[in-house]
């Protein structure tokens, strides 16, 4: 997320009672988790394993736990804890607000846009025109929403991210800051959930169906026109190139990319990236050919064990 | 759906401005999907593998795309859009309304109904005797529910089917103007989905009982005493009979048939129909005991490539 | 569920019109299903199968059909239909009552706890400090929530057991008498559902965590520190010991145990209880390094055919 008012690296120092070495005369322009940084950012690093990725990245300010070299034009906060330093930034400047009433009045509605009884919009969303929000939806902080969406009964926009750090007894939850965007004409069942971005966005692309009962996880970007039937299942991170069409009950691992145009036969698992443009079926999934033929000769198993005695 | 008042021919030619080629005296009494039709009824086809299903049915009135021969008794009316004319009609007959208050002035409410806060009713829904509507469930316009029966929090009944057509650059959506039918003694688990019919009913047999988190598509008839445990998936057009079983997580698809008394273990995936009074297992499903069959000499193969070997 | 006030048991045999045969001077403390009963409960038997079990379990009191010897220390109620006479007193001694505003009057909520707009607190519950309820969640009468525990939109807390018995002409449904209890720290994502227990209490177990639209049936019982992805599914009677790790949209049967720290990958379906500390998968579920073996074989079966003609 970008802030809404720049901070001196010294000043966020202090407030995190962090040690800065500074090679840079930027201000802190925005707090984003790794896999969202740009210039101008802060983020947080807290394994050796991702030190290198977290200093050659694009953010400019970086919470650390240990004395690295700073790299030129960066800044190094060293912490003892820094996802508990960062968690604390990101509540500090998108604080979390209550809701007094069904329709926050900081949201902004246009013209034409129906919002059906017990539909819940929070504070700071903004739906474009001619949208129909149906009962009982809820639509958390921040979300924006574009022109032509429909969204069905029960379903819940922009929950917080299932991300938590393990500690030794316990898991800490990382604090959800970003958002959910919604392209035009997107359409969404009943009682699915699409849950916010950690830091950026998760976003559904313009004219993109989703039947009922699907979830999708935090920072997942799906592209333009695809089809998701009932119960499919997406988790965080991924990323869903356009007319992808996802049948029903498939279910999606984290970072990885679906190709434009696949199509995932119902029930798939999908547990690596999938080239465009191919059909796709079995958990994991495989070539829908391959799979097939597969299945077949499953039929054929007794045969293989009799001919073998 | 039927009309409350019957249309001329000719001035639903007019409405949508298409030719028309009379050979009925009939006027037009209803609207309805292929699937659905009946006497008097209008409805469309726009692709040459469908003419012969829809001029040999029993609709009375077609909106086709081509210059066909008219069959004795029916009326066609020549369209270069048969589907965007269907949908004009239906959002013509049975316009959406919108609702201003958790419970529409017509709706009607037998007696010993408890509706439970936060839950909301449509317009023209009705709803019998001694029923529990609990919190927050959201039940779609035109919705039919008969006595005794039990909706459980967060359930929408009669969502708008799943149904788009692909032209070249969006998917445009088909215009849901059928109900959801739900019969005597049905319970219905929390955070069900069970969508209304693209123009007929999406039916409930007397007695069934669904767990949490089912969904059922559109035009999906369910016989009586079926029992679907959580998270079972269902898509639409399907025909279930009386008495069949869905253990958790099974998946079926669009367009077939389960016979009466069939039991289905949980996760299984259902891509054709089913013979009735067997039990099945596996994704894809097959007879219950030739899978375990399967499996166990599935957990054999290692022995049989090292005997190959 | 434990007695407000005790009952004479020739009173209870009035009550249910059975006749009794009294070997105890206890009175009747509590109504209890057959997997929680405890000293001073009464249960009911109708199966001769489980006559043995109910006769030799720690309930003091119990319904049977037949006229079986009645061991020390008990009492027997002789009734021509157990379940039927079990429901009744469920009811009498724990009515259902109506809710006629989002909170009720008699539900308690500690300092710090927000309940967000369109959120419904049943009679009789009672949530800790600092919790956050979101937006449209339906919290079940009875229901217990500790400290710190934050729920999502659209979540069902509460709801009944899905347990019927098998009529000749009918489902009969058990009434669901028992309650959720909730944890300190637990987070439960969007669009989740757990049932309440028959009689008994559902256990969500300190510092777990669950991502959206997990489903978990009556009296299932989960420790400490576990976590649930989206779209799990637990039956009813489950036991998931602390720190089990279960990935996307696997579903678990009844009445088993997931032992402790068990790591259980996306989609796999659990059928029988699993020792602790390994990590499995596949539907059915087997050891992950047999079963990712079996796939590597599987994808060789071509050849072999080819190696046997």
């Amino acid at each position: 997320m970008k802030l809404k008012e720049q901070i001196l690296p010294a000043d966020l120092a202090q407030q995190i009672g962090a040690r800065l070495i500074l090679k840079t005369n930027l201000n802190v322009t925005g707090i984003n988790e790794i896999h969202m940084v740009e210039h101008g950012d802060i983020t947080f690093v807290d394994h050796p394993k991702y030190y290198k990725k977290a200093l050659e990245s694009k953010a400019s300010f970086i919470i650390i736990n240990s004395e690295v070299e700073c790299p030129d034009d960066k800044a190094l906060f060293i912490s003892d804890d820094p996802f508990r330093d960062y968690v604390m930034l990101c509540k500090k400047y998108r604080p979390f607000e209550s809701l007094h009433q069904n329709i926050s009045p900081s949201a902004t509605i246009g013209e034409g846009t129906l919002i059906m009884p017990g539909a819940i919009v929070g504070n700071h969303v903004s739906i474009g025109k001619n949208c129909v929000i149906h009962p009982n939806v809820t639509i958390y902080d921040h979300t924006q929403i574009g022109n032509h969406v429909i969204i069905h009964a029960g379903t819940v926009i922009g929950a917080d991210a299932f991300y938590y750090k393990k500690r030794p007894d316990a898991y800490d939850k990382m604090y959800s800051c970003g958002r959910v965007v919604i392209g035009d004409d997107v359409e969404i069942g009943a009682s699915c959930c699409i849950d916010r971005g950690v830091s950026g966005d998760t976003q559904i692309g313009q004219g993109t169906k989703m039947d009922n009962q699907v979830h999708i996880g935090h920072d997942t970007v799906v592209g333009k026109h695809c089809l998701f039937a009932a119960q499919v299942g997406i988790a965080g991170v991924v990323t869903i190139e356009d007319e992808v069409i996802l049948w029903g009950q498939v279910g999606v691992q984290k970072d990885l990319t679906i190709g434009k145009g696949a199509v995932i036969l119902g029930q798939s698992g999908i547990m690596s990236s999938l080239e465009g443009g191919k059909t796709y079926f079995g958990s994991p999934v495989r070539d829908h050919r391959e799979k097939l033929r597969e299945l077949a000769l499953l039929k054929k198993l007794p045969e293989v064990f009799d001919k073998l005695k």
